[in-house]
């Protein structure tokens, strides 16, 4: 980690993977972390596809995308300005910026950014809370990212099924206690559920994390994948999550 | 095993569990198995409690929860006359008539049959497949218990909704493809949904089956709990399964 000057020094640079890569966070802002990390290696980004990351934050979905599948454009939607800067400064940074491009813009309001069916896979990390649960971040940009302030899990799912053709992907991690909603939500958008992958801190733990694939226009039958332990209950890592975060040199963060 | 005389040669009866109880069988109609087990092991029942196990078959549910737990009182109600007599006399096989009854009913008529919140706690093994889903198997008993032809999941629902109170825990056992449909039937009939458990063949296998339990009028968040493994992939049994196997001592029957 290297921490820039005065002027900055809100910011920090972070390396990311194995190849070199870095990535611009905001210490006051949203860091990412597990989640992020396990829905790129949820996701399935087949050679040449285009892909977009709804509310990317600092932009490590697209910018690990990039890295490690044969994908051909990937795009990161983030509302909130001053964010999508850094998320874009991050992809110059790593001068990956013909196969990345950042979009400062409303989930809301992609009508208007894009057209219908432009991309084979949706990603994406909505807020987890409901507003009106639990305490709001007094930190406005947290609270953004944390909560359905600014786009709630349904309008989510209608922007991915407005982005995405017939059969296209949509893949999203959330909390296991909204299921209720992401079911309701992807079946009234026009969602079939493919795989349902649960995450669990160690073996005789409950779920903390759901992933979830969503196919559009296919029947809703999902399969549920083993589960996926982080750790042990003697606080070592398990080989699946080893190989998730140091293929990717990711061990530094968040886990 | 004990075969009967050629009469009845269709039957057979059965040991249980630890306590010596037995069950009648039927060879040509469907035998108890997996799912009734691991349903009678995740479900609660607590002291005083009244259940009731809609579509219960050989009656294996209400007779291993009677065995198991202190509640009052168990019925078991089933919609086909041969296989509620044949339930109705392992109840009396094993002498426990007065805290066991049989009723032969449909589980669409529980407003004519049961008063409207008479029970604290409903289970069911919903019919796995829908309607013009797969083959219909061409024995008439087993089609029935394992088609929605007599009662879809959604009956199922509305039938426990209806016998239970406010608080009331519904337990059921079904097959994940189906979850969409859980979710949208139980939300519809006013239960939320408190606990679900995926079974898994072993670690590294997708589920097979699903666990669930809802309260009536609770609010839709649901726990995922630890995945139960039935076994390891060297064929061994995992400890778990040999507590919920081996206890009852049930390790004859459909492991």
């Amino acid at each position: 980690m290297a921490t820039e000057n005065a002027e900055t020094s809100k910011r920090r640079i972070d390396e990311l993977n194995g190849r070199g890569y870095r990535i611009i966070q905001d210490r006051d802002g949203f860091c990412f972390g597990q989640d992020a990390v396990l829905l790129s290696a949820f996701a399935t980004v087949k050679e040449g596809e285009r892909v977009i990351d709804l509310g990317t934050g600092t932009g490590v979905i697209p910018i690990l995308l990039e890295a490690k599948t044969r994908g051909a454009h990937f795009t990161g939607l983030e509302l909130q300005r001053e964010v999508a800067d850094m998320a874009a400064e991050s992809v110059e940074l790593n001068g990956i910026g013909d196969r990345v491009d950042i979009v400062c813009g409303d989930i809301r309001q992609v009508r208007s950014l894009f057209k219908a069916g432009q991309f084979d896979v949706v990603t994406g990390n909505p807020p987890y809370k409901t507003c009106g649960s639990g305490l709001i971040s007094p930190n406005e940009k947290k609270a953004i990212s944390r909560t359905e302030i600014m786009c709630t899990l349904g309008e989510f799912a209608a922007a991915a099924a407005y982005l995405l053709p017939v059969g296209g992907r949509f893949y999203m991690v959330h909390r296991p206690g909204r299921l209720p909603d992401i079911f309701r939500e992807l079946e009234t958008n026009g969602f079939g559920i493919h795989f349902i992958r649960f995450v669990h801190p160690y073996e005789g733990r409950g779920a903390n994390l759901v992933l979830v694939e969503g196919i559009r226009g296919a029947k809703n039958n999902p399969q549920i994948e083993p589960p996926l332990f982080m750790g042990r209950p003697d606080g070592s890592r398990t080989e699946e999550t080893e190989e998730i975060y140091f293929k990717e040199k990711l061990m530094d963060h968040a886990l």
